[in-house]
């Protein structure tokens, strides 16, 4: 599996390699660069109270955060493994319709990670993660989660 | 839906309740009063890598944590809505097998914490997670989620 190139490539990567990604029902609804958004319908994400399951909430956080750290090494043209070291996350307000998720990153660390992967194979970064509100009001989520990204290595010829 | 009061209940609220633990495969393994342990297969969880999905990792330790607050309230014999407020997660190591989650909390809150649920409705508790590394040795995750427990209103009769 390479790196994805653009957010069509990450969709399939997503809906093909993760079973529960498939399951919630997650697709890529928009990225511009800087920012990714993922959305998954209710139904599947429910809980046992008629809102979403926080168990979904994490994952589709954690899915758009390890997609944005994805798509901008692969725009780089960057074929790097993406592991999520920890989160935090807190749940701010329940969700009672489609699940928007958005990952974005404060400032630009983006050049100094990408050079780090392409120079010495590895590299860490911080990235923000929100479910978006009712009415598009105050996140109803907010996870900060931490991912390294390393070089996969070359296959050796047999 | 009543606060499950033993493993078989829980289980069956879970499942029929949401959707992801049931496409998780989840069952409960075991309850000894004080831990209650969860697994899941790996084949619905898997990542695009073949080793268990960071979402399914969280969602199998909050469904662990959360499971033991509600078995908690039903042993008590209350009846009380369970939220889950924030999680703090570690990956330490990759799942590369079935995966066993186990909640459990420090120390001996829960005399306090029924106390304040049956006089004042309402109270907050900590409860810890770790998903059980390959072979029995260190954990492969870590989480620590906090809980806020909300007495159900007592329906009016018509």
């Amino acid at each position: 599996m390479t790196t994805p190139r653009n957010p069509g490539e990450l969709e399939l990567l997503m809906r093909s390699g993760i079973p529960m990604a498939r399951a919630m029902g997650l697709r890529v609804a928009d990225f511009d660069g800087g920012r990714l958004a993922l959305v998954a319908p209710l139904a599947p994400n429910v809980n046992d109270k008629g809102c979403a399951f926080g168990g979904s909430i994490a994952g589709l956080l954690t899915l758009a955060q390890w997609g944005l750290v994805n798509l901008k090494l692969g725009e780089a043209g960057l074929d790097a493994e993406v592991y999520v070291a920890d989160t935090s996350l807190r749940f701010l307000a329940p969700v009672w319709g489609e699940l928007h998720a958005e990952a974005y990153v404060e400032g630009d660390p983006w050049p100094d990670f990408l050079v780090s992967v392409a120079t010495i194979g590895k590299a860490r970064i911080e990235v923000y993660g929100e479910i978006v509100g009712e009415d598009g009001g105050a996140p109803a989520a907010r996870q900060l989660a931490r991912f390294v990204a390393i070089t996969r290595r070359a296959v050796e010829p047999d």
